[in-house]
């Protein structure tokens, strides 16, 4: 197939920093060559890919000092798109809706949109009640929830190619890990308190954003202190296999309806199973007593983590390899491709 | 002409509160409506209007709580638009660019934007590197010089109805007036010290709004002591007549590349000539010697302002009645109009 991926403009593709979209559709892109398709890549003009590029601008927005505005350089890409649409069988956009207008106005079968954000907004329900034609995939069944009447095509689950986190058979195990921002919806505050009371040691690396420095002086530096934690700061994408997979569990005590959560499936593919709060996308991700335990308290987390080595890490890295590799995940996605051109998408309730 | 108008929904048309587009909407499609023409208004359902109303959303995006970010209903808006473009003759748009793709893909003849804001912002060189065939109206010469390549169709001053701000011949006339948002743009300081030079009463009536709340503490409320100054904050549109009508003078002492300014028509609706710093639209609106003084110091606006009762009431009157009344605004979109549909769209240098 003819394919098009189109990638937000914020960060390259992949991500030279933090960016959990441009990283999936950098994996998605390459599986898809890889398997044989013809793809496409819309994107900022530092992406590495196997992919032809059509570069909207020259390098990453937000590594740009000169771009105050992101907007109009989505509605230029837009065109571009626009311009070159019906050279492809398939369009893929990755971007929330700004294109919707102009994807329908196309006609085409082939068009389908990932969401990768959060759906709980109000603005959303106005704007998906007029474009309940536009067929969606969500990251996770419970993303979908917020916007029952959209018209969602499949959920596919992210994946990852099975060398960017290598599995660690003999983890040195003597700590448990936290990875991601530091912000309330994180919490990890509630992850420093389960280590505490499971009488483990616990890194944390994790970047400071500043619309979370407050919140990081106020609530986590205070509990910094104690002699159990050590705050490494913000990781780069080498330094995540040995960092997971030297641990005995990631910690994931979420407080918010994460859609998909990238980070368990890191831990996983590093064999380190995942201790994760009841919330979003996490009983999708999480097996159970498998690949992890899905807890609803500090008391239960700790509980949990105490008997974490029960879990074999083989088991956990097999389970990845099955559901989240970045294989399965080009699959899934070319079986929708596959169904929009029959027409028949095959609607799913939300 | 079968016309719609495509208004902002951040404010309804005409707006309760500020909004200086919103206003321009309103007058525009009255009077079209006024000469005859067939109006569809795409705005928020709380507009009042003589025209067919196409809403988007109940009330204006500013005033609802649920709102928290204006852009999926622009989404919405636009998508309304195109179902229904094919049944005008013309399209005017009054947003800045998120329609664009859009608009193209129309393949109409009669679609045509106003940019009501100030264009010197870098992200826009490469949008309208792309869309160099769009027909742009400017509000002033000089808000098209960032974009001299963008496809200019001409400049239409901004217009008022006759008796939005009325004529007063006989003014009290024992102060000057300062009207806008109190911000380091319009530098309500500069007015301050130019009437104390002069030796004349101030009144501000002036809005805060919270981004400018710092600068307002700083840098003007130290100055609002002095015994000439007297600081009215808001007022509404209604209280416009009496506040400017009874001034000696208008103070425009602006920093910054002012696209239009209607406070200066108000001014000059109301009989008041305008004391204004010579900056983005400045020379164009007003008349040196004849509807007010353009300046380049404090100095010299303290020596105009002592002198400004030379000049005709009457005529600073006639010259907005001449210049910038809304049936010469409407006349002037009309002729754009025609001209688009007979495909000659006159291009103009920036």
């Amino acid at each position: 197939m003819k394919i098009a991926q189109v990638a937000p403009l914020i960060e390259s593709v992949p991500p030279r920093l933090y960016g959990g979209t441009e990283r999936i559709v950098s994996y998605l892109t390459e599986e898809l060559i890889r398997q044989g398709h013809e793809v496409s890549l819309f994107a900022s003009g530092d992406s590495r890919t196997s992919a032809r590029l059509i570069a909207t601008v020259p390098k990453a927005l937000r590594l740009d000092p000169n771009v105050r505005d992101y907007l109009p350089y989505t509605v230029l890409q837009l065109e571009q798109l626009r311009q070159y649409a019906h050279t492809f069988d398939i369009i893929h956009f990755h971007g929330d809706y700004v294109h919707l207008p102009v994807a329908r106005s196309l006609g085409m079968k082939g068009i389908v949109t990932t969401m990768h954000g959060r759906l709980d907004l109000p603005d959303y329900q106005t704007l998906f009640a007029e474009f309940d034609d536009a067929p969606l995939v969500s990251i996770s069944d419970h993303q979908r929830l917020p916007l029952p009447s959209a018209c969602w095509v499949g959920t596919v689950y992210h994946g990852l190619p099975a060398e960017v986190c290598a599995f660690t058979e003999q983890p040195r195990g003597d700590y448990v890990a936290f990875l991601g921002r530091i912000s309330p919806e994180k919490r990890p505050d509630r992850a420093i308190e389960i280590a505490r009371q499971a009488g483990m040691r616990i890194k944390i690396a994790a970047k400071v954003d500043d619309a979370d420095r407050a919140y990081f002086h106020e609530r986590i530096e205070p509990l910094l202190s104690q002699p159990h934690v050590e705050f490494i700061g913000e990781i780069g994408e080498h330094q995540k296999s040995e960092f997971l997979g030297n641990a005995a569990a990631l910690l994931f005590p979420i407080d918010w309806p994460e859609p998909f959560g990238l980070v368990m499936i890191e831990a996983m593919s590093c064999g380190t199973p995942c201790i994760a709060w009841r919330a979003g996308s996490v009983p999708e991700i999480i097996e159970e007593g498998v690949t992890g335990y899905i807890v609803d308290s500090i008391d239960a987390a700790a509980e949990r983590l105490r008997h974490v080595g029960m879990l074999k890490r083989s088991t956990v890295r097999e389970k990845f390899e099955q559901r989240f590799s970045a294989a399965r995940m080009a699959a899934d996605y070319v079986q929708i491709y596959r169904r929009l051109l029959a027409s028949q998408p095959n609607r799913i309730a939300a």
